[in-house]
């Protein structure tokens, strides 16, 4: 699968035409915003490169590439939590795509073994900023999940 | 406003624990994605700095940090489009924020004009990939409001 290269569009025609031309960075990636279909909540945040982007699209099933492991992920492969594309979206200058799955598994997107990776609120308390954590929100407990036993 | 460095907190309490301590990237950026308060629906993905986060929390009105134009950017400055911080969020990893936001002005967060800057959906077409519009996205028009006479 390929997609046009950012110098063959001018930049109104990326920003409010009809052409799918993602703009990979200097890295050959894009972000990529994820939210849980239905509710609308976003999950987590990763990158994709064109192979995950590619393989997204033609399987359904949500890959991105991993920046610490610098290598494509398959998400879920180890945990099991794996993600469907229902639906994708791109922004204006598009470098950034927003994607709309079903959770499988437990339910949970984030390493940690929440729901989402974004489960602290920033709380101001006497003057300094603490993370508050939500309640009920621990799906699994990721040392059993990614034991290497 | 300061924040803790990386290097001083592990990276178990910075995943899993109660400090705010985010993880600015190799230009001093960490991720900030907009929500729009009460629908959850997402806006827009930007950058902040230190000072754009700082401000943000002290004023309560959303800063970010312009790349192309290398400096602060106080969202609706120009546009009269200016977010009102409600809630702010942080991933596991703290390199990304998730904000909840109410978008003054017209209600439009996107420079296109459009309320959300994901108002395209990608579609597959004679096995090719096109961007299709949701119809009745477009809030103002943008050669009015960044009109430069």
């Amino acid at each position: 699968m390929d997609f046009p290269e950012q110098n063959q569009i001018s930049s109104e025609l990326r920003e409010t035409g009809d052409i799918f031309a993602p703009k990979f960075d200097a890295n050959g990636l894009v972000l990529a915003i994820t939210t849980e279909a239905g509710s609308g909540q976003v999950l987590m945040v990763a990158y994709m490169n064109k192979e995950a982007l590619s393989l997204t699209l033609s399987t359904g099933i949500v890959h991105y590439y991993s920046r610490s492991r610098q290598s494509l992920w398959k998400k879920g492969e180890t945990s099991g939590e794996m993600q469907r594309l229902i639906d994708m979206r791109v922004d204006c200058d598009q470098d950034a795509l927003l994607l709309s799955v079903e959770q499988t598994g437990r339910g949970a997107a984030c390493h940690t073994g929440q729901k989402s990776c974004f489960y602290r609120k920033v709380r101001t308390k006497n003057g300094t900023f603490t993370l508050q954590k939500e309640d009920g929100g621990q799906i699994f407990d990721p040392k059993q999940v990614y034991s290497r036993d």
